[in-house]
């Protein structure tokens, strides 16, 4: 199964070195001791070694690799549609190029800002794709004080050195609100999600700016995004002075999970409660009924995240991206409220 | 942000040679020209240069990482919800001790054997989590000739050197068919995966067995583990000559997507027709009607899989894992037929 080809391993074995000093002689570094270098080369030389394309993260000064760090429990992951799907779009521009990632997740501030420095002082990672922004990021300033290169997903508070990936959302909200209120709603809830990620804060605003324009008075309930609180929020909203004709909530898990709770107390859907998503996952197409929300695409972050960092790591171009905006996907999880209330 | 400590790029820079060089001549390799490492040695001493944990895999032959290689569309990992739960397992183990995961997608086979010998030759990795296993997997092989660890997931085929993470499943399909029969259902038709895949044909298998059994006859519709592939399949089966009362999906995905499909008949579920998932993903609670599935937990097979591997790796342990069988869940999906046909 593997192939005969002569490695960086074999010349090492047959010079009696290290393979990192093989590399360094084979590279014509400086410092090598000159007999040692002559032993290198006539090995390499002897068992007909060529540069392997494989090897190349050992020849250069390139990890080709990216790394992704999260911040988070574990756990979560599971339940984040967005990351499975905006690693596929990592992946698909990385596998192309027999490139690869390297995943880490930190469970607190201290563990985070030190996978950052130890991905860096490795030299395990030839940049950082800066996912989950939150307001005055720490990352920015410390991945550009380690040297590194990076993209960030969405327009970080504070300046950055870094290329912006980001796609307008305020446009695709305003439309959903609009769709919203030219059925009949007043009462539209939002189901709002964890407000310390830019993305959940900003969706939140735009929410409470369309329903004011409108004449509307918001109607929040925070959570951290989990299709739990998600559910939980739904009953509260249900069960609160100001029920709902309508539900947006902040991404599609909880807005399935928000499905459920109705569903379970009998109410009719889309009749009795309108109920949206705000991130277009797959899981949304095929649920009944089928969930209206905005087209978000992770995997088209993906793909574009990781084709700009390239871009930086290989080229030095620093470039924003800027993805079409969010658009609104109209299913069968909204209609006219069946008491209309204006 | 970033500490005042002084790396080994630091040294590098103040020596004027490669960080490779500063990492041989701090840990005494041999081939190091005497006046360099006279030179590196200074510079590291004037700077009050210590050894940083976080730079291990510079100085060690350990790579502190372990290796995943998907050979798969990279946009299929989006809808396969045992990734993210797997990823999640094994993060929690290795973030816990400062270590990465590199990820990797290859599109083929020749792709995913470059890859399993590119991440071996850099050492970039200390050994591989095996997933997907296939009948006859050739990766059992390749891993083994590279002289690198592994652990697989579920037994493979042919003889295996490397430690074995299994939970039977056999029990557990024999449960749910149980729990199904006795509830009344004899038209139980079972929406199978990938067969290419084991797990998928090992399911599919135990299904017929267990109807057999029973005295019933099989009724299965393959297809690639996709929700897209599980409606069409949902559809075939109720527009079929042999319509079922109740459908076993071949994981938790298909299963919400032949729900969507029976809600849009307007079928009532689960009287109108049974639906059980096969995986014990999360969306199968907060769905509604909840899914009776069996008990998986993906995130289990990760952290048995993470420390079996690195315990193989770092104490040269190899024992296989057995994981708790797979438990039925009855949840709301799985009711009496509405016309009993026994």
């Amino acid at each position: 199964m593997t192939s005969a080809r002569i490695t960086i391993n074999d010349v090492a074995k047959a010079a009696g070195v290290s393979k990192g000093l093989v590399s360094l002689a084979l590279n014509e570094r400086r410092g090598v001791a000159p007999e040692t270098r002559d032993r290198i080369l006539g090995a390499a030389r002897d068992l007909g070694w060529s540069p392997n394309p494989g090897a190349r993260g050992l020849t250069t000064r390139r990890a080709y690799a990216l790394g992704l760090i999260l911040r988070r429990d574990p756990r979560t992951i599971e339940v984040d549609p967005f990351f499975p799907a905006f690693i596929a779009g990592v992946e698909t521009v990385l596998s192309a190029r027999g490139q690869v990632l390297v995943l880490s997740v930190a469970a607190d501030h201290d563990a985070e800002a030190a996978a950052y420095e130890r991905l860096s002082t490795d030299k395990r990672v030839d940049g950082f794709l800066l996912t989950d922004l939150l307001a005055d990021d720490m990352r920015i300033r410390l991945v550009e004080s380690l040297g590194m290169h990076a993209v960030s997903l969405g327009s970080p508070t504070a300046d950055s050195v870094f290329p912006v990936i980001s796609r307008d959302y305020d446009e695709g909200i305003d439309a959903l609100m609009e769709h919203l209120i030219s059925l009949g709603h007043r009462e539209i809830a939002h189901v709002s999600g964890d407000e310390q990620m830019l993305h959940g804060r900003r969706r939140r605003e735009r929410y409470e700016h369309a329903m004011r324009e409108a004449g509307l008075v918001p109607n929040v309930i925070a959570t951290d995004f989990s299709p739990e609180q998600g559910a939980g929020a739904t009953k509260a909203l249900l069960d609160g002075p100001r029920r709902p004709t309508a539900i947006v909530y902040g991404n599609d898990p909880m807005a399935v999970a928000g499905m459920g709770v109705a569903h379970e107390r009998g109410l009719r859907l889309p009749r009795d409660l309108s109920i949206t998503g705000l991130d277009g996952s797959q899981i949304g197409t095929y649920i009944y009924p089928s969930l209206t929300t905005l087209d978000n695409d992770p995997t088209e972050w993906g793909i574009a995240a990781a084709t700009a960092l390239l871009r930086l790591v290989e080229d030095g171009e620093t470039s924003n991206v800027t993805l079409p905006p969010a658009g609104l996907v109209v299913r069968a999880s909204t209609a006219a409220p069946s008491t209309g209330q204006h």
